[in-house]
């Protein structure tokens, strides 16, 4: 269509897990899926952002398993998906959907590349680089997009083009420099940031594979040759951890000679710190970005990030602070790095911050602890989405009190199946087989007070389950 | 005995209802009632170092009937009290103990008069002054204590003197000063901190108000003559607001020649600002006052108070952070001044948090409010001491589902009496008179979950109550 021989499809990676912007982001709720500003996740934002040039139904978000059936659920509602059983890096994700493109979604096409986790503010600039970029991808050129460097950044890895046509010849890939290399680069000129965002068409980078990549061709070529007999999803998370982790940048972009750089002047930012929040936040008149419950007196340049309870802050200059229900960041601007050591520590703690947040979201709705500091009860806030039901499960060391405080709930209690009502409870003895349905067509609030010696998440036996999760 | 003509009391002003802690204190906990270090309140603490010059059942602690009724009820308990219905600064409250001292309390004494929430950390040397002012009360000698300034502090009044003796005449009372004027008292040397704290006789300040203060001896005069015929403290609840708010520094010491200082180094604080409690507090080697659930990075010069939630923070300086349940306060060190102006748009802004904790302490325990964000329910966790009851009562509004957790609830509901043990649940009806009682020798807790439509803690109806709060 439109004088084009191939369509047009993107490939968004969703597979990270990365922990940077905790406490926002979480290892179950990465921020490719959080809503930095508005309400729309990154990922949602990433999709949006293509429109008119690929439609939603011709996006496919390679994310995985862990994320599709965990918190990542509602935002992965909708769209084609590649689960990857394991995480395995770029180039066996982008050789997955570049097969799959071929054999399962109308054969070979202009494969845009996409992290979902990238903001760009520019989007008409944006999509003029995508119409050249598709241009140079249909005369079989491997694409990529350079941002031009604003600052000696020591965290992007730098590309050396020479020329200053709009589809760029590429001396070659640099790794992430020390500060004096960026500087260098800076002052030469000619080096754009990688970006990780590619075009290509789904056929050039098979065959690039196959030439660079043998051992991963091989494996992928088997996988094909299966998939083609038995369900693709389950040939591919049972095969997918064959293939070795490894780039593309690494293991196709600085080998292959059909790299060709498109500069890309869109506003981006790859989102990778609170500083890096910081900087492409609206700020006020005193530099301050400010969302949630928050009252500020004379502060300036700060980032303040307020959600469940008030922050109130007085004469702070450059300082980031981020509440959440069960953690609190507080970092100099500037330092926001050092959050990865923070995490590790979170982690080494034991207290479970980095994992989740208090509110979990499941593919029947979400649950949030309310209390869990006392031993022998655990409070949980349960919300049920309208047709949804939870596993029909027992546990061995809690009882359960329900009460409904809006909706209906159906519970199945052994032999039983009754409704229980908006302030109406009823009560789940240890051992007991139940379930809780939403069968109404509005949503389900119910109070759970667990009373046992051991409340763990892992005391569930599961019968039944609507979402896979019976093992 | 001991070689003194008179016996020693003390009175404690605990009236105050200060917000420079905010978050910690509230205006219905203020700072005497919290344990800043270890398990023991400032009020606590103030008479713990009387001791065995001033024993426990020989002090009176003057506060207000609110705090008395209301959150401090745990912080007073076996404490004699004169209750203040209405606040009237310290010259009516000292006016007042020291005329019940002459009428109820054994007759003429040597009066220590001391605020509740200041801090002393070398208690020797605090009682050394206390020998050595307690001699001059007996001589009919006012005695303020006056500490050494360490810095030109603007928050202070100031106390001038003359010559070097133990007890020193007082040239002038000087207000608080400003910058200049106070580094001027610093270099002149002879000035004093005036710390509120005094010793003398009841009887000889009594003839000083009656001096000094006519009006305010008058109105005292006549309750008097009134306390001797009825209950002493009904006499107080009815007419204390008719004597009029004045100090004692004010309406006594900077008038009556009766007056002397003696200097007392006693590492004294008045803990009035994060920063004062800061200086006090133990630090790090980094110089970080580390205290509760707090994960630090790099931090130099901080004061971190974690309570419920992790705080976690990187590469800060200079910084204050005090986390509570319902609100976090971040400020710059040397701003902690600002506190007030906080607490002032805190109660503008009309979330509460200004005025009370999340637990709020009751005469029966405690509740804590777990959720009270959405419309439709709101859910406590209650705790009930040992042989405690609440009042008889019932609500318009709501219906409660009540799940004990620990313990055993007496439940009286309509004309039923019943218990609920730990994993039983029962349930309140709206307008149903009911009552929680704990009978038993452990603690009993409980979670109540209230379903209505309006949930304010002003739709009850209390029919009896051990604690009188019955209209």
């Amino acid at each position: 269509m439109s004088g084009h021989k191939l369509s047009m499809k993107a490939v968004i990676l969703a597979g990270g897990s990365g922990s940077r912007l905790w406490p926002m982001s979480r290892q179950q709720l990465p921020k490719q899926f959080l809503c930095l500003e508005g309400n729309q996740t990154l990922l949602e934002a990433t999709i949006s952002r293509l429109s008119p040039m690929v439609k939603r139904s011709d996006v496919v978000v390679v994310t995985s398993e862990a994320h599709a059936t965990g918190e990542a659920f509602e935002a992965l509602e909708g769209l084609q998906t590649i689960l990857e059983p394991i995480g395995r890096n770029t180039a066996p994700a982008i050789a997955l959907a570049a097969a799959w493109q071929m054999d399962f979604a109308g054969g070979d096409a202009v494969m845009l590349v996409l992290p979902a986790d990238h903001l760009i503010k520019d989007v008409k600039a944006f999509q003029k680089c995508l119409v050249i970029a598709r241009k140079a991808a249909e005369e079989d050129i491997l694409v990529t997009f350079g941002i031009q460097p604003t600052r000696p950044d020591t965290g992007f890895g730098y590309i050396q083009t020479e020329g200053n046509a709009d589809v760029r010849q590429v001396l070659r890939f640099a790794e992430k420099p020390d500060e004096a290399t960026a500087e260098r680069f800076l002052s030469e000129g000619g080096y754009y940031w990688n970006s990780g965002m590619f075009v290509w068409q789904a056929s050039v980078i098979l065959s690039e594979i196959e030439k660079h990549l043998p051992d991963l061709w091989a494996v992928l070529a088997s996988i094909r040759a299966q998939w083609l007999q038995e369900p693709w999803q389950e040939v591919v998370r049972h095969r997918f951890a064959e293939m070795s982790s490894i780039s593309i940048d690494y293991g196709i972009m600085e080998k292959s000679d059909k790299v060709r750089l498109v500069p890309a002047d869109i506003g981006w930012s790859d989102v990778g710190s609170w500083d890096a929040v910081y900087d492409i936040s609206h700020k006020d008149a005193d530099g301050n970005v400010v969302n949630g419950e928050v009252l500020s007196l004379n502060c300036s340049n700060t980032l303040l990030r307020g959600s469940s309870r008030l922050l109130a802050a007085a004469g702070l200059e450059d300082i980031i602070a981020v509440e959440t229900p069960d953690a609190i960041l507080l970092c100099r601007r500037g330092e926001s790095q050092s959050v990865r050591e923070i995490v590790d520590a979170v982690k080494v703690r034991g207290g479970g911050e980095h994992f989740e947040h208090v509110t979990v979201k499941r593919p029947w709705g979400s649950y949030t602890v309310l209390d869990d500091k006392a031993s022998g009860y655990k409070i949980k806030r349960i919300e049920v989405r309208p047709g949804s039901s939870l596993s029909l499960q027992s546990h061995q060391h809690r009882s359960e009190h329900w009460v409904v405080v809006s909706g209906v709930a159906t519970v199945l209690r052994g032999d039983e199946t009754f409704t229980v009502k908006k302030n109406e409870s009823t009560y789940i003895p240890i051992g007991k087989k139940h379930r809780l349905e939403n069968r109404s067509n509005m949503a389900l609030q119910m109070i759970e007070v667990q009373v046992g010696d051991y409340l763990g998440e892992d005391d569930i036996e599961r019968f039944e389950d609507s979402y896979g999760r019976v093992k």
